[in-house]
């Protein structure tokens, strides 16, 4: 398997988490952000999208983090990340999706950037944007998580919990306040006990800089 | 059921067309966003998100829009809206998310008003915004459409094409050329003759005004 991600990209970073939950080998290739390498011509013949994560396996290749996590957990369902009853299920990819849908794309970079290039946003206003959007995701998610932890929805690691580090992680990083979010922030602190999200955090990646 | 909808928001359309797709007979409780109804504390009560669409199925409650659609079909299975093979899914649920992470958000009329607010953004500027987010989301999708026909991946209607239809409805009111994208206009023109997509469509609903 390869993995086309970026060290930073929280989509990328979930789909690290899942394959390191799974125990599957990859490889990884750095697709850099910050210097446009996914517009490379050679990269959008690979992913004409343009965007990270990237997933080949054999010769399978998928995009869109959600998507991929989906097929890993149904070709290597062991650990499984949903729930096996159908109620259940939707519980986790509605938390899911208030991370894919509602908060994270409007901390993509290439969204920050076109608010600057549109509107003439400066840095503490595309951090005051993103910032926003992510506390009312969030407490949207701490009204749904379960009291007693240890994670989102009780002692299985769900795809829920597999959106909601990274997520955490790059809330921390634009400085939003997450004082409101207790619930949130033990099931984190949880989460990262685990190797398997200790392995997949952007600063354990090699191209780190 | 119950679904909590906005005749226009193209998220609500979205399940609007996956219950007629499957024959589900349901209320339908129109949650006016142009006037804020979906902040009511009533509906908080209900979703405390604030958000459309939200499924009640006896004393199951689902809000987001995939994770509704999901869950009707692994309960109500007939018709599938996801093929069977693990890789086929994966490109249907890749489709279906480039529309609902890397479109949809940036157009929701939060976001529009959001943009206005804090940046000061007029209706051009805020069209704009949404027309450039839709144009990249479509030239992805368009790499990826079967070039034969009639849908988005052949001759079964999936989530994909239950995602397009109200996506190119949206397009249409922003006024963005869709020129480019042949392959997704045809695949909207197809589906629109299906009696499912014709009854989901905002203007055949009651409250449309």
């Amino acid at each position: 398997m390869i993995l086309y991600g970026y060290w930073r990209s929280t989509s990328s970073y979930r789909v690290r988490i899942a394959l390191a939950l799974k125990g599957l080998a990859y490889e990884a290739r750095e697709v850099d952000l910050r210097h446009d390498a996914q517009s490379d011509p050679a990269y959008l013949r690979i992913n004409p999208q343009g965007r990270v994560p990237l997933l080949i396996d054999g010769d399978v290749t998928i995009g869109q983090s959600l998507a991929i996590i989906e097929y890993l957990d149904e070709v290597y369902p062991a650990p499984a990340l949903l729930p096996a009853n159908p109620s259940a299920r939707a519980r986790v990819r509605q938390a899911a999706q208030i991370i894919a849908c509602d908060i994270q794309p409007h901390g993509n970079l290439a969204v920050l950037r076109r608010l600057t290039s549109q509107f003439g946003a400066d840095q503490a206003g595309t951090d005051a944007w993103a910032a926003h959007w992510i506390a009312l995701g969030f407490a949207a998610l701490e009204a749904m998580a379960t009291a007693t932890g240890p994670y989102l929805f009780g002692a299985e690691v769900t795809l829920a919990d597999v959106c909601l580090v990274p997520q955490i992680y790059n809330a921390r990083r634009f400085g939003v306040d997450l004082s409101p979010f207790g619930l949130l922030v033990a099931a984190d602190a949880a989460l990262r006990q685990l190797d398997a999200f200790d392995a997949a955090r952007p600063e354990a990646q090699p191209q780190t800089s």
